[in-house]
């Protein structure tokens, strides 16, 4: 992605690899300073994920797969540290295909680095099926930051968008802030503003004022996790702006890579949801928001069923809901999702 | 209302008059703070329903009133006093309703005082047939604020859960931290604190997902404006919340007094939107949440179409959408409220 840095513009992935180190964006200080962590072990990599220094379903998958090559070049216990990394979160489906495709490839550095290539390359193919469904002057909604920054490159939900700006069609993006952690005003107001595509940041409760308007006529968001049937797990809140894009005939589309479906789980109800920290709500940017007796609930993320999905956009093409068993086909075939 | 002070329980108002001045708790200094405004002309009332050092329909009705008593005391010109005040916010139709009962009754200190009690009596009349829509072990969703806070005391949404807390059942209520401006984490937070009502604060996004896991059973809300037909316009969000329940087979209920009720108006097509500075978005605590660059909107309420509303919760009794003729017809009777 672009990033200007000192008033330089300079490309720059989410996640790589180098001097056996993982580096990554340490996304909980954008867009207030672009700052490099380096993780050196499967202890670092699994705080990194756990702390959220690194999110997003494919950028979760990347440093795993990358944390795992580094620890099997350190002689790390692989057992113990797979089992490490793949309980630092429960919901996003990229973090355990990244394990499984590890452990197929020995735990190689080539592997890692093919796997962390293959998703930005597919990234990129989702953006291209994605601009398909973009007209010229489309306003599109997007919920938490499923960009450049959530993947390594290109981003899911976002790639659509950058690559209907870089072939000339004006558009408009509302991007909702996304309590708690704001990913929205914090990850993908920034990554938007990097690539100049026009938007205005809204409180998540705007989101169905805006859809009822008809001033939102496109609603793309990113996926943790896609079951069997097409329900699929995402950032709390993406439900709501599901249910209300359906109320108001609005197409809903889900852009993911093939590693986020999860064809072990029938259907939603078998995704596990965490829950966080209730700090995360009751406090921010470190001063507590409501009474000091006050508890909170704090679910990461929530499950949207099938219904509430127009389509979804992969790197293999774009499906509905019901057309799942041709991708699960299709992913079948494909050498690097096996 | 009680609030503690020191460890001392007392029992105080949102908004009062003593010693010809208008005194308010600044409510945006909840919870950190108990600090008590002194309104002294027309234009303190003005920048003090403004800038939302008093917000909740019902209680800028009564700081209107209490407003326009203080200024034909001083002498101002009532003219000019009333068209200030009438322009400090467009949205709630209380400000409009105290102040066309104000010039029915010469601008006089018994009428504000009249007013103030009647609102005051009425919400917890509101309560009280509310109360009987609670069983106990009740799990209950609110938005924003429209507590005690909100009125002069007992409140609207929140009434019917203090009367049904004082009868002795058992109900827990989610409470919407309400963005952009935190009300729900804010103030109804504090107040069901200080009434000792079990609560979470959730972040908005988040009150889907309880709602769809039927760990929500009833939604009571406030109205800043009620149409003819029973759309109606609350804070921003209600309207998502509205939509939520439906889908979810929740009953949503709207409590407020017949003084927000505006059968001048057919739908709530016709009601103006407020929309605030892009800043009580951009910004939390003095600390900006997104990229320099980005821009954001801020629509400060929303309408919520009749067809998502169970019942209307009033001083008069419960009333479905389809039902208002009556409860038009009842208030047109009522001494106080022609």
């Amino acid at each position: 992605m672009k990033v200007n840095i000192n008033g330089e513009t300079k490309t720059v992935l989410a996640v790589w690899y180098e001097d056996n180190k993982v580096k990554l964006i340490d996304q909980r200080k954008i867009p207030d300073e672009i700052s490099i962590i380096e993780l050196k072990n499967s202890n670092d990599v699994y705080n990194a994920i756990r702390d959220m220094a690194v999110r997003g379903a494919p950028a979760i998958g990347v440093t795993a797969a990358y944390g795992l090559a580094m620890a099997k070049k350190n002689n790390e216990d692989m057992e113990k540290a797979v089992e490490l990394i793949r309980s630092s979160r429960p919901t996003a489906y990229d973090l355990f295909k990244a394990i499984d495709y590890m452990k197929k490839n020995n735990f190689s550095e080539s592997a890692a680095r093919r796997y962390a290539l293959e998703i930005t390359e597919r990234s990129k193919k989702i953006g291209e099926y994605g601009n398909e469904l973009i007209k010229n002057g489309d306003r599109i909604l997007t919920h938490c930051n499923a960009g450049a920054l959530a993947v390594v490159d290109w981003g899911t939900a976002i790639a659509p968008m950058r690559i209907a700006k870089d072939s000339g069609k004006n558009i408009f993006v509302y991007v909702d802030e996304t309590r708690p952690r704001l990913q929205g005003a914090r990850l993908t107001a920034w990554e938007l503003a990097q690539e100049g595509i026009d938007h205005s940041i809204i409180a998540d409760n705007a989101a169905g004022y805006f859809m009822k308007k008809k001033d939102v006529n496109l609603v793309i968001v990113g996926a943790d996790r896609i079951a069997a049937n097409g329900d699929f797990a995402n950032k709390i809140g993406t439900y709501e702006k599901a249910v209300l894009a359906k109320v108001n005939n609005i197409p809903f589309y889900v852009a993911a890579p093939g590693s986020t479906f999860d064809f072990n789980i029938k259907s939603g109800d078998e995704i596990p949801i965490e829950e966080r920290d209730e700090n995360e709500v009751l406090s921010i940017n470190g001063k507590n928001i409501g009474p000091s007796q006050s508890h909170a609930r704090n679910p990461a993320f929530d499950v949207t069923p099938n219904e509430y999905v127009t389509a979804f956009i992969t790197e293999y093409g774009i499906f509905k809901p019901n057309e799942l068993e041709k991708l699960r086909s299709l992913i079948s075939k494909d050498l690097f999702m096996r």
